[in-house]
């Protein structure tokens, strides 16, 4: 409805010595990396060798009930995956993790982020005879780790080999039927971090995850980095580890949630840092500083601090509207944007207001939320984007894979100015952009900002999604 | 799960001079009411005298999808109805708004409030031979209603003629074949407001259910008044209106939103301004201000401004939790806290905070707040209440009908202060709570702090609801 | 979807001296008697004196889970309802029980039948200020015995008096805190018995519940009689039994269930009887006797065995076809008689075929049927009908409340055999139909078929449903 | 709840020249084969090159509602599937249709019946990297179909190669981009026919789908051969074609519809003859021949021809039980019986009756009918059983894989006929099994009743399905 940017995963696992609620775990962890994907999520439980699962299109709290969690019962290793589609139509064989048995067993698998050479690694597959049930690039995973298995002496060494053909954005969770491995791509586009909780080993997108389970925080995986646990411990295979790494800085602009850390840096502190770097950058003359929420509020918060205008809540958001508001009549249609911001107009009335958002994708929103704060009584709005203007496709797993809905590849800053009615537009630069992350241990990639992509895109890409033309309905 | 307040009911009634799509005027008004009552919403339509009619447990969008609008049609009246119950059961059949026909054809009518001489009304009404299907209020008001329309030559004269039977809180709308009326007890406890929209006329127990539907707010119903509109457009009846009036001061503290306006209040201002005189009358030495979202962010902001303590977002509130989290295992009960709300650890961290809420209860949240943040690192904790202490049961409409579960009835502040583990603890005045809302234009009820109640409570009222034994499982 | 009757519902109660589990009973027998209606359907529980209930929409099956039963839980009285409505919009405000408060607690009610007096009732009780929340028959029963228990001693006398105001058909099951009542018209049109299991006490539409569970049939409740159970037996009250009583007879031609047993007549009997004077009456050359599944099945054995043409089994019919069948297109529309009943072509081809059904109503479905049989390779098919030509609306609980719909009204047995296609077309006789019933010890209404209605129709009948303009969507 | 055999699939495709409802068709058709399969349905549909699909866990008008219809939308080639499990999981992976991408596009198959060698399969392809994520056949030979494919020049060819792979039980309907393919294995073991309408060509397990359709009869597939239907028509492939076949012959005796014709025979004339044999193998003085529902009818109505014995109706079966009955209680598990089957009394009391079933596999079945008939007052039961003792696993797709149930297998007839309670106890001989089908046009495998397998069956397949340890829940 709005022009957001979606994410399109969120991983966890958990490795426990002995049998233990790890189903509950699992519940618990999706709940916290639900904002990663909202369209379908999943549960697999490995009950000593016995493999339950269950996933569906849906969130979280629609999937699991009090009956569906007590049959995944008890085990001592989980993996658990929320995902949000890269295209319009929910496809239930897409939910993962995904479970299939290979020549060792059992496998559970789970991805977060877009490899870049699908159509290569498929064509690959089924000249080897292969057939596909998904659409998801889990499934080609697996079927490279299946293979190198075949020869290779454990699961481990058989993903750090099936590593050598992946390229893109991948960060994997995966259950055996005695282990838990967790893996990122050499770059490390997607975070994954590791936690401790009474001695079980947790793996999470982000480290949110692990507080919503009282765990601790122990380290980020690194970037190319295999690490698998099992009743003799965790080991770590640093193989496809490199010197350079490029985590997806949109991750700290507007994916990630404000409470998780990653690579040292607090993403809150960083958006708050975003917001400073842009009141320097583009200070104006107002009475409040007000955030679109939720993302534009930790930017809003550091303009105001280090511009000393006020900061203020000058919108509500309506916390009940979700994926089942009913769009069917023009009515419903028009007020869709009202009913789900509403600005406080005793706080905005006849004040000039600086509006932080996070980033303008397609500037439809933006217009709509310029609109309401005038109605309102905002005598000036003054924009202001805590990242720099989106100008390039993003191929890691984010859905924005094309540059024909970005504003800001058609227009200067004046006409995007002009077409979203504020009094001022103000864009963070590519230096705060770095400032933001300054004390961060791993690079970084911006090429959606600068079109630098850390590796390289092949042509097929664009075309591959498309002749996907397999469409399953919901349930 | 955390120990809040429930308020019973939201409001809303809608009459066009044409057949409309008043189904989504209500449909949308209810989402912007939701906050008021999450137990069941219902939605009747009358189309020239064809009532139809929808209602359920669940929340707006779980009991209305695109088929169920549908079928509501069009016509040119609607009332709609939110409810939160006040036990702990939901009850299907107390879904409003009530249906029935009686001898002038058919009402439909939804209530907000509680009235206090229930089982007096009851008892008399049996004893003329009535049957009661519902624990609604609503349904002793239609029998009322029915009773004086046998003599009285309009709707609008029987509802002023029952009204004279009615003790407590009640505001209604009320739906006949050919008129929609409003209606506030002579105290006005609980606020209804009228808009207007492109000719149509509006009633809503918030504005902020107005500004969704983009109609303008003409002012609030007068507590005693009754309004009835209908093809010769709208009277108003105010035999019932007195000087004196008390609407309930908890509506600002915590039951509206933000961003609705109240007897000339905005409810986001006077928390704020209440937030103010909390820093004035308990000022403290810290880093940093932050509320407990949502209901404590107005009142933070209040203090930080007044202050100069910085203004800082120290929570994030989990927005997928919802009435179905499990709560079947322990491990599930423990962490119940933690995945609502997580404090942002870079934020706090080694910081003495000022923690803003609007009210304690039981005292059992606020104590597991005050732990999250020291585990989080705050140094220091100073709790403030933008309200006075919880001491006194209310019979107007809220689920504080008893005194054994207010902390503050049984603890003196340091007692409270220990209790939930904070460095201070500071409540705002009672004069701090007028303070709050003199730029009302009404009276206030504030008997849940001072225990001065604007209307004698009969001693029935207590032990009413406890003998209502019929309970009905949702379908 | 067929030119089906309805009847329009089936009770039950059952009266236990400990508390035991009375709703698995009430589930069972509402299974055994689900024929009897099939929109919604509902089960309250008295637990010493607090009351749980659960109606909906559906079939038994969808709606009563394991969880439904279990939370309805233990106790001592239980009532039972399935309802099939008359009109084509189902109703969930109309499932019952009913479950209500009065001046003497709770009462739940559960009503077979029509009243022909509803007009008359309902605006004398709108005159003593009543509202109507149903459109139900049993509310009316409820307010009449409200009002009237105000100066009776007892339930059971309040019920007595109310019966003096009660015009048309109607058996009753009825819960008071302590007591459960049976009560049936004085012309006892629907049927109503009583059985014992184990000390406990049961009511029930038809002895087939009783089989269920495995209770002993007792006897019929006397056309007239109340009988109410407590925990000092069972008392009879016979103030209203008349020496003249009137069953319905279609009852036996098509209601009830063929393992039933009414007032000392088996139905699987009657039916055979009918089938056996039809073969006296129509006799005809054939190779095969078949019956259209599964209500001709019983009358074409008859047929079978008095004639001496072998009885075949010519039509498969397909169990899976319910409520939910799609009919949006042209092509599913066509098929719908054809996947609901296949004939056996090896069976029937070439053959002179003599095609047994209970009834015609319209003529549209035996037309069907007999192009059906003659596609399969019938060489003649002759149609035999249980019972006399349907000539007149009946309005004592059937659907058939117009004569414009009926096939026989409008043409002659000539006009309708070319109409329906068959080679022939027999009806049985009026004598034919008492003969079936000839050692039952009771009379019969058989005005459906004579015109002979056994008490007063008043004028108003006719209107009443129309008017009632409440449209509750199902949830 | 009862002991009864399930057969495991049902499956049903059309080729239409032009774009059209065929999905409509699949629904029908699934509609006449349900009885085939009760766990899982579905249903994808071709559209142009665009595959639609829907499958879920459930009866077909519990999957498919109008939206689902509509969504899948229309097209040129459709196949549809009815699956009951073999195991007490339902398991929603295993749902079929399988659409899955391989080398060509997009392959959608459906299988009834059961390999023989899947483990040596599986290991081959999992030596290959092969993964797994169901654990159906049809899965196994959609991989070997995909690697044919490889080196075959056509699809059909594919198959064609791939059935030298595959031993055991198969029946496949196949849709590739453009065509659509009927397959059965060399023995014939399950059913498979074609039929015609209006140009287009439609497979289907069994001809009653057919008539369903309203389609004509064209030929049973013959064991061993693949047809291809595309733009150029129908072609056969009868490269696995041998003299000998073996088809189930349990379809006839309870597997199939009793109007369905196969390989030439009625099976409603089939179980009829198998009657008439039975009366002459088994001739009792009696006065009654009764049938258990549905299965026993047609073979009573052969016993009662031949013997002379009046046929009669004495068992109600209650239609409204499925598959969601609660056996929570004690009170609900002993009365599932009764509330399936009740007796007419009025029918039986007093008499000698002949029973006639089909099968006995564990015998506890026949003893509860045996009991209810003797409680309904049959002075004798003589129980007569229209095949012969069931002595033997299958393994060709019914779920009789072990002798341990098999009380045929402990047991002589004598200790059945006791354990069973009945006066007597025939079942039919060889012979009179062999003289049931003497007008097929096919060969039978009769293995159950002789042990004489038409294949090999290897030492694999008894630990085949025990190790697959995925438990997936319903969504």
């Amino acid at each position: 409805m709005f022009d957001m940017i979606h994410e399109e995963c969120g991983l966890f696992g958990v490795y426990s010595n002995t049998s233990a609620n790890v189903a509950a775990d699992a519940y618990l962890a999706l709940f916290a990396l639900q904002h990663r994907g909202q369209e379908s999520c999943g549960i697999a439980v490995n009950d000593g060798g016995v493999i339950r699962y269950r996933k569906d299109l849906g969130l979280v709290p629609e999937v699991f009930n009090s009956e569906a969690l007590e049959k995944l019962g008890k085990g001592n290793i989980a993996v658990g995956h929320v995902r949000a589609s890269d295209s319009e139509k929910p496809e239930r064989a897409n939910a993962q993790p995904l479970v299939m048995r290979y020549v060792k067993g059992t496998l559970a698998i789970g991805h977060n982020g877009s490899l870049v050479n699908v159509s290569k690694i498929k064509n690959e597959l089924e000249q080897g005879g292969a057939i596909f049930q998904t659409s998801c690039d889990a499934e080609l995973i697996a079927y490279l780790i299946a293979r190198e298995r075949l020869t290779a002496g454990s699961v481990e060494q058989a993903v750090v080999r099936a590593m050598k053909k992946l390229e893109g954005a991948y960060s994997i969770v995966l259950m055996s039927p005695r282990k838990l491995l967790a893996a990122r791509d050499p770059m490390g586009f997607r975070p994954l971090c590791i936690g401790e909780l009474n001695g079980q080993t947790i793996f999470a997108s982000e480290s949110c995850a692990l507080d919503t389970l009282g765990a601790k925080f122990v380290r980020d995986v690194r970037p190319g980095e295999v690490v698998v646990v099992d009743e003799n411990g965790l080991r770590s295979f640093t193989d496809h580890c490199r010197p350079k790494s490029a985590m997806c800085i949109f991750e700290h602009v507007y994916f990630a949630r404000p409470d998780s850390v990653i690579h040292g840096t607090s993403v809150h502190i960083a958006r708050q840092r975003a917001g400073r770097s842009l009141a320097k950058e583009h200070p104006v003359e107002a009475d409040l500083v007000m955030g679109v929420p939720d993302s534009g509020l930790d930017a809003a918060l550091g303009y105001a601090m280090e511009s000393g205008i006020p900061y203020g809540i000058g919108f509500i958001k309506n916390r009940y509207i979700g994926r089942t508001f009913i769009q069917d009549s023009q009515k419903l249609r028009e007020r869709s944007v009202h009913i789900k911001l509403n600005p406080v107009s005793a706080a905005v009335k006849g004040k000039r207001v600086v509006l932080v958002d996070d980033s303008i994708v397609r500037g439809t929103t933006s217009a709509h939320i310029v609109e309401l704060l005038r109605g309102a009584g905002a005598k000036e709005v003054h924009m202001r984007i805590s990242s720099p203007p989106f100008l390039n496709p993003c191929y890691f797993g984010t859905d924005i894979d094309s540059r024909k809905h970005l504003i800001a590849c058609r227009m200067s800053n004046e006409e995007i100015r002009r077409q979203i009615g504020a009094d001022s537009l103000g864009y963070l630069s590519l230096a705060g952009l770095r400032e933001m992350v300054h004390d961060s241990d791993c690079g970084f990639c911006d090429a959606c900002f600068t079109g630098d992509y850390p590796v390289d895109v092949p042509q097929e890409k664009k075309t591959d999604k498309v002749d996907q033309k397999i469409s399953q309905q919901r349930g």
